[in-house]
């Protein structure tokens, strides 16, 4: 029997309660339908808007069905439509008249957006866990190779030697950066809509403040009209997970290309690879691929939600339901990127000696021969040129840059002399380079400090929302 | 254990097998599976590749797999990875050696090519019928309001009088556009991709000819690193579900718009429509904002596989295993929505007299009133400029244009006479539309007209893929 | 001549120069190209890297090349690639070696990175001016037609009556959300990535932080290959735009809705519509339809970049030359979008009574009687059939609630009596809402006051970082 | 003067008309617009509706018009809104009330339809010509190089080895299946929507097949209100450019790839590469990267016009407008990117000895050996795991495969015997793969001679086209 029948006259088709339910995927909420349902019994009571024998018995109740969901023994189906339903109807089989008060005040319109900042919320302190954890992976890397020089890249074309500990910091950064999107998307969630009724608030004299207070709110919504339509902290959480799967899809096109047999730069562990079921010698770097590939994933749901939300007027519509099915997929699978990668960082091997020899062969030190010859008083441009030449003749000689004779080099400039061959050496490329965030060795140690202090202000914030989300799943026991 | 160990030296980390296994959702193929591997087995025998003992047991073994799944009664689990081991494990556990010769010649590779071929060809069958039913559905709708009048609108502002039946056969026009898309989705997926192996072709003589005629494909593939790697086919079904989609969303907003208290165009079943649970005076018209909301799923998954695929070298990259939750998400939600808009159409209530007051009382017939003063030898600008200015006065004295006496009328062109009134007779308006494509009764005639014929032959099509799909399901028998 | 030539054999193609030169769109970025070289100049004097003379030489050549291109007298050529080579190679036309000398220190990619962190904070300081704006006339809108009474919906159908004021206040809630958004991408932005040379740093003792005093950046960026391939401060920007016109084409929908003769809500000012070259009575709200397709443009434009991001190993490459057309197309329509925006809610014409009208006539009260009948002892879920009952007898006797005799009530229930009459008055309904974020009076007052003090506050923000724009421009004088 | 301004009050706020106008983009649709205008002015005297004499000054104007703009002496204004009215009132201004008529019977609607059809169709023969020339430089290659050897990859892990030809040919692969869906947008474009008027059709009796004829249209659109409101030619061209550029895409990472100092596969000609401000020895791959950054680009535009599309009910909305500038934008760097890569094919240097000397020392020939095993008689999951165990102990001893002792292979199986190494050998590789699609040179062979065939019935298809186009061009001669 729908809630809202008296209105109709003919029953719903069954094919239409399949397609309009949302049973089957926000069933997930069901720990923050709950939550949100003790604290709003409690307010009502409070408000003597229900007595306290109703709230007694719809919060045993509710407590009842919440253990019943976590041992999988709750029946759900398609007739109750969603996850609000199924536990008002079952709570209503199980206490009764008390069990219709429950809903006195609120609106599903309200009470979804509840549920879905809360688990926003809970969703973003599990994800900044991870992403600290895969931060700190990547900085003990640096910390543990802090001697390793590589190649650095630009147009995947030998650019100048770097620390490998450099180029994982690069990443650290990046990270860094979607820490900031993350608290900015915390915010948004943290924001308490009860009480916006079904759109224009209601004529009950709710305690709002009691209930966000509750429930660790910082802030109510403003206005009801907002508050039921505002899907901005989805959207957000979408962004910051684009955001996140395209900085880890940087970091497996590297990683796929280092573990090539060409590059050779790292061997990932065994247990992250797999094989071919038909060609014997392979170990493929699945998990960078698919982890790659997964962004796709990310910026689809992005795009969906975005396309899902143009151009609706307010308040709810129901093209809103289809908010829920991307942000769960991108939450499972963004934990699982974050957590696989931090594992595998922890894992991999570097082949120091591999990209050494790779760096005595090739062009890496050119830009140091040209600010050679600047020292010794050459324009830039004409010191670039110069350079230029020594590594065409090279090229067509089969040689490198270290290799030529001061006679030779001569023959392009006078001004060279012996000290050049210093100047050459890999080591020296990379102790130059210490602005700031350069790749000399003191100033990555630097980069690695001041992530170390990151961290710990990092952890702090997380730690900080943990307290809250225990506070509120407290109320569940 | 795995099916290609020697080479490793750790275990598959249990996480990252959970994170790279696809049993999950691929598990739908597995008719598809079992078919292609049937047909494979009977190749390799009559290639005298395996003997007839092993082809007999082989293909007994599949058939029994095939009803265990079909009864519910098979067990997946992560550690086979996808259906493809799953099926293989079972039948060597079923046959014993036999088993292990089956995936002689072909690689996981081209039978997860096969299988997704496989999957769409039929998946596209299905969309074809369902497309056609709601092709036809529209087209009953147009006959049966053959009488109805209503205001046509550009940028939400009443334009001119049309036919209803108009409106219903622009939509229609558009599924006949898709229906191109739908044939060009089969074409890229009716070729037969066996026979590449991993990659490169494999060094068995095998009949690929006998495979694709047993599975009813037109054409092979020419290159086997294409074979493997091309998805184009399954980019394809996202582009024309997303176009179907969007042709959709464009009907659901009319329909959202119509049924609302403003318009009260139509008014659609009750079993088409929810209630809300606050608000007692609430009939919603889910179902069309539902499907107007679900475009932006199909832009997603469209986004995503594209992303996926950029920049993606030759030939497999585990990245490809993210095409399918797409795909096959995109054809439940694509075949729902067909059928259910196929059956609102059916039942919806078209309120005739509602579009008629309307029309009474607005401006629609405003061309028509310029096109008299062009008949009476005005040029156009001017004519139009002359109406534009009897509008304005009908506004400001709360009249329409039929309201305006002769006397007033002529006060902006003398050229105005009696027969001014006919010209705004709404009928008049509709029927001097008489152009090829225009709203006039016989010109909505002839596109009915044309649009059975259409029907005739897009039903003969399908009937034909129907036929090949059966003959290939047949093996399962 | 090719700045890089050396290595060279053979010249550019010509094709090909055209394809990759950037010049005829990063030509925008002069100012900020000129004020990051004076300040690099400056900075290598300070560092004795160049003479008094040569710094003197070049800011007096760059401030000039500034006035030819502020006047339109500097000519640009494809073969100068970008606006980096453009003005120094004009530089060395003026003032002959010191002008090779510029680039010391630096590369063409921390330069553009530089450039365009630059444009990006000015972009954002101009975006924050706009959307205050805006919000100020949805603001001044709210207290000027505080009195308005307008149905709210939910699903395009009425709902319950709620505050014109507050519906505007819901769009105001959005572009405050909108405005921590833009807050982000600031800080995003104002990192200062010089330094960072080609990829790994350089070997001259360049004092970063003079530059970044000198240019207002509130810090570093900590790592070089980070500095030179980072574009997540231009995908916030196109995050942050996708989200202000996903609010906006919310809007948008509204006011075509509203503009229609069906809802005639509102009446857009003649010198925001356009009419029809063919219908005279047209008046089309050609801006609100152009603002709500210009959202697939951002849509367009943050998909773009996130795609070309994507798998792209660090450092710079040059697919992410892609990222500033997007970025400046974003900038402009932006601008348009919120500065039209407020020009047409400041001079719209609010429909007071048809809105009344339309709610007399209307169901709008139905909650109300619900919660009526509740505060009568009935439980809600009862209390809602009897007004679902009451409904469909009124649509099947062609009346409203209000119409209903206390008899005909009383066939629902006995609890009905006189005052019930009170309670569907329209003001009643809307009194009764008045928790913190309903449609009250009381509460959209609150609202309103509140909202100023935002507004306060998001002024000074932009006002300091006004400052900080106009001491950096200063520069150019 | 706006043509529609009798109804109005206020005049058009400027920003307003700057932010609607399209002339700054539409212009480039000029031939188009003034095409049609001359078929439209021979109908409507060959109808009687104007006279002769306006018909030769219309088309002599016109033709005026045309050369002026040729010559680039026409003056556009944002006054003038649109390509269609710019002439309109040029023509007015040279002829008088004649040009006032030339607007009978259509409207701006219908009129920017058949522009864009026409621009569309064009479009897509160039298109056709760039496609065609860069399967053909593919098909040269492929022959060019048909004795080069090179690794194959899967997961970028070696795998087996492959003809060079046979990997140029996958390409030539996946542009003929482009070349269909090129060939569906030509067919979707090639419908004629003249007569639709603004929505309804219009009431002068128009010969629109006569126009048809004349345009070279092969269908007229069947419907009035979708001929305006239609948009789907331009998705799929969209959708044929991201499909295109996907691919393009893959193959950008393939050559940036093989230039790498890592691969050295191939190097490109110094025409199509840049080299860097900084480091003298750079080389870049520019072209490739740039082209694979683009692919952003179009799935921007695509997915720009499908939100824009989204929700939009019938018929014209200004939103539509939206259409063009990236379908203009598409067009371009379809035609550059298509063009590009045929020259840079044609020029490239492919290094066959570096490719035999990386197939020597890696484990490309594993499958073979496992299949040498089962043609001994072991099963295949063996012959795999003896294989795999002859990999490890290679990889461990810095071993490959043909280095291996009889005695060594005989621990792992005792079914080795001499004749393994000559299944070794890579060209045995090769040669073995025979199947249809496989890497055999008879195999690979016959793809390039049905690829030859493929190409001359394309060339057809085109030549057609280009007729077509010549017949409609020469209108305005």
């Amino acid at each position: 029997m729908k809630l809202w029948g008296g209105r109709f006259t003919a029953e719903t088709d069954k094919a239409v309660e399949a397609f309009t339910a949302s049973i089957h995927f926000d069933r997930r909420m069901y720990a923050e339908d709950i939550c949100g349902s003790i604290v709003h019994a409690e307010m009502l009571a409070k408000e003597n808007i229900i007595t306290q024998t109703d709230k007694k018995d719809i919060i045993e109740g509710l407590k009842k069905i919440y253990r019943l969901i976590e041992k999988d023994e709750f029946e759900f189906s398609d007739a109750a439509e969603d996850i609000h339903m199924s536990v008002e109807q079952k709570l209503t089989d199980m206490i009764g008249e008390g069990g219709k008060r429950l809903h006195t005040g609120r609106s599903r319109n309200d009470q979804v957006a509840l549920d879905t900042h809360l688990y926003v919320r809970k969703a973003v302190t599990r994800t900044g866990k991870l992403l600290l954890r895969l931060q700190n992976s990547l900085l003990e890397a640096a910390k543990r190779y802090e001697d390793v020089i590589m190649p650095g890249y630009t147009h995947l074309q030998r650019a100048q030697p770097i620390l490998f500990s450099h180029h994982m910091m690069a990443y650290f950064a990046m990270l860094s950066r979607d820490f900031k999107y993350l608290s900015l998307t915390r915010d948004l969630a943290d924001m308490m809509p009860l009480g916006a009724g079904a759109l224009a608030g209601t004529t009950w004299p709710l305690d709002q403040a009691y209930v966000a207070k509750r429930l660790k709110f910082t802030t109510l919504y403003e206005n009801s009209l907002d508050a039921v339509s505002d899907r901005d902290y989805i959207i957000a959480f979408l962004e910051f997970g684009a955001q996140v799967m395209m900085h880890l899809s940087r970091l497996s096109e590297e990683y796929v290309l280092w573990s090539s047999a060409e590059f050779a730069f790292i061997e990932l562990d065994d247990s992250h690879c797999t094989g071919s079921s038909i060609m014997p010698q392979k170990k493929n770097p699945d998990i960078c691929e698919l982890v790659r590939g997964k962004t796709g994933r990310f910026y689809g749901h992005l795009m969906a939600l975005l396309t899902v939300m143009k151009g609706l007027p307010l308040a709810y519509n129901k093209d809103m339901q289809e908010d829920k099915e991307g942000l769960f997929d991108a939450v499972d699978n963004l934990h699982f990127a974050l957590s696989v990668y931090a594992d595998m960082i922890d894992k991999m091997t570097v082949c120091k000696d591999r990209m050494r020899a790779v760096l005595e062969g090739d062009f890496s030190d050119a830009t140091d021969m040209a600010d050679y010859l600047v020292r010794q008083g050459l324009p830039f441009r004409e010191a670039h040129a110069v350079t230029g030449h020594a590594v065409r003749y090279c090229i067509e000689h089969g040689k490198v840059l270290k290799d030529l004779s001061l006679d030779e080099l001569r023959t392009w400039s006078p001004v060279f002399s012996d000290d050049v061959y210093e100047a050459l050496q890999i080591e020296s490329c990379v102790r130059g380079r210490k602005t700031y965030s350069g790749t000399a060795p003191e100033s990555v140690s630097r980069q690695c400090a001041d992530g170390e202090r990151l961290l710990r202000s990092e952890e702090a914030q997380i730690s900080a929302w943990e307290d809250m989300d225990r506070h509120v799943y407290a109320i569940l026991k």
